[in-house]
């Protein structure tokens, strides 16, 4: 199962950090940039490949001490084709450094169309007989605004194929609220979606105890992380919004249950642009990415042992 | 502005049909697959061609008596790099014959992820001072799950590109009221994501009166289709669920204004696998498409003029 193997790494590496590969190309060293600009002018094959190499570099720098990377999909797609093969690249590159791969891709639509994304993101399509992978990754962002039916099409392929995916519960920006903490009958939207999370959840059970079919909720809302936590207790949560969103290790420690586990927490600037700040240079933007996921790692992990949640 | 655009080519055509041009392969007609799998064998590459030549075809078939198209983007993403080519290259034919495009992509993020969506499928990236335009069509697809500052991230492409976008108010699927339906202080959730919608639209109203900020209706719910049609009047509706999923003409009569405009309405498999009815032959697809698509037109235009709200 897919949350089996997540366990499984984020107790190898004693660590609960995903890096956010979200690869601004405004934000990306010009020594990587000025490199492929050169020879390949200042186009989108440049910039796919100067996404790749920033990408590699960072993953060679952090494959050890973090159990997931998260790329989000729409920094890839703004640049075409190009920016999809760099996608897809990244994708593999990480896998094949032990890396579990999240693609925040925030699809749902109708159930057809939705299975049409599943085949995408973590299944295959059948042509004649032959079996191709496309955006396949091991686990995915989804969008539970049309209801469950857009979640059960991705369960086929969770269940089959030992994928996993996130639906959006309680997201980090600050709208989130608008429609997510309107309250219907003495619950909130949120926690309506939640329950339907955890119903749908239990088809999908691993033997570490938690689901494949997790819950993003934002680090930025702690008091709605510690009545979540209580909500959906075998739901793992993918908890974004630490670091340049504002949310601090303290912020996310309700996320996780007494066992330590059932969260994974992303930041995606803060580390991989990490070298931005005061005391690096560019050139050693992947050990500032390095230090930086180290030191989240380190400040998470205290807090959880401070709190009786140690996990390793 | 955008909704200026679609109005005009609605009168000239005399028909609120749109065409959805969601390729599933195993329902492209033989004798055009056939052909793209001998010269490129079981491949993507193949299947991509297939979709491009079929859609092509039907486009020629349906330019000169439909207003607009909407590919459904999940049925290219599923076929990889190469279908998303077709998908590139379907928009850009369709918009070479006259016709609006929407591209049904249901994105939305946190509002910089938005921003680069936007950039995406609306837009255009700036590399180093050279302008490239990657996915960009007309209007498209946004699921409001994440709030308002989701949706505000497209504006700027809208109102300075001359751009639009669909808000999933209240969609055509089952499970649709899963969320939509709840209330909230009397209210339902899709009423709550609808005044919103109708707020946000102000910033983009046409010379015609109606907003290039448009809402997603679906025709399966024919109440809430009433309800919402008074509750934002200058709103322009995209109607999916007609024909397959059920929806009828006498179905979407209350999306239509008393001036007989303010919807369009989708039919993909009812008109681009038509072919498949009795009647038709594999070779006639096109033509097949055509029958349907001029059936929906006069079935629709005979029910608005029955209510007096004739629009040309």
């Amino acid at each position: 199962m897919f949350i089996d193997e997540l366990v499984k790494r984020i107790k190898e590496k004693k660590s609960n950090v995903v890096v956010g590969l979200d690869p601004r190309i405004e934000s990306i060293p010009k020594i990587v940039k000025d490199q492929c600009f050169e020879k390949y002018g200042n186009t989108l094959k440049a910039v796919g490949k100067a996404i790749l190499g920033f990408n590699k570099e960072i993953i060679d720098y952090v494959y050890d001490i973090v159990p997931a990377v998260k790329p989000q999909i729409a920094f890839y797609e703004q640049y075409g084709l190009e920016g999809l093969k760099a996608y897809i690249e990244t994708c593999k590159y990480a896998k094949e450094k032990g890396l579990v791969v999240i693609g925040d891709i925030k699809r749902g639509d109708i159930g057809s169309t939705s299975e049409a994304y599943s085949n995408a993101h973590l299944g295959n399509v059948n042509i004649e007989g032959v079996i191709h992978e496309t955006f396949a990754v091991d686990s995915i962002t989804v969008n539970p605004y049309m209801g469950g039916d857009t979640l059960e099409a991705f369960i086929k392929e969770i269940n089959e194929k030992d994928k996993g995916m996130f639906v959006l519960v309680k997201t980090s920006n600050k709208g989130s609220g608008q429609l997510q903490d309107l309250e219907v009958a003495g619950k909130k939207i949120y926690e309506v979606v939640a329950e339907l999370v955890d119903e749908i959840g239990k088809q999908s059970l691993g033997k570490c105890g938690y689901s494949s079919i997790g819950a993003v909720v934002g680090a930025t809302y702690k008091e709605q992380s510690k009545s979540l936590r209580k909500k959906m207790p075998k739901t793992y949560f993918l908890v974004p919004g630490y670091g340049a969103q504002g949310g601090t290790a303290e912020d996310i420690i309700h996320c996780f249950n007494e066992d330590g586990l059932g969260a994974v927490i992303n930041s995606s600037r803060g580390i991989i642009f990490a070298y931005k700040n005061a005391g690096y240079t560019e050139e050693k933007y992947g050990e500032a990415a390095r230090t930086e996921a180290l030191k989240m790692r380190d400040a998470i992990n205290k807090v959880l042992i401070a709190n009786g949640k140690c996990y390793y």
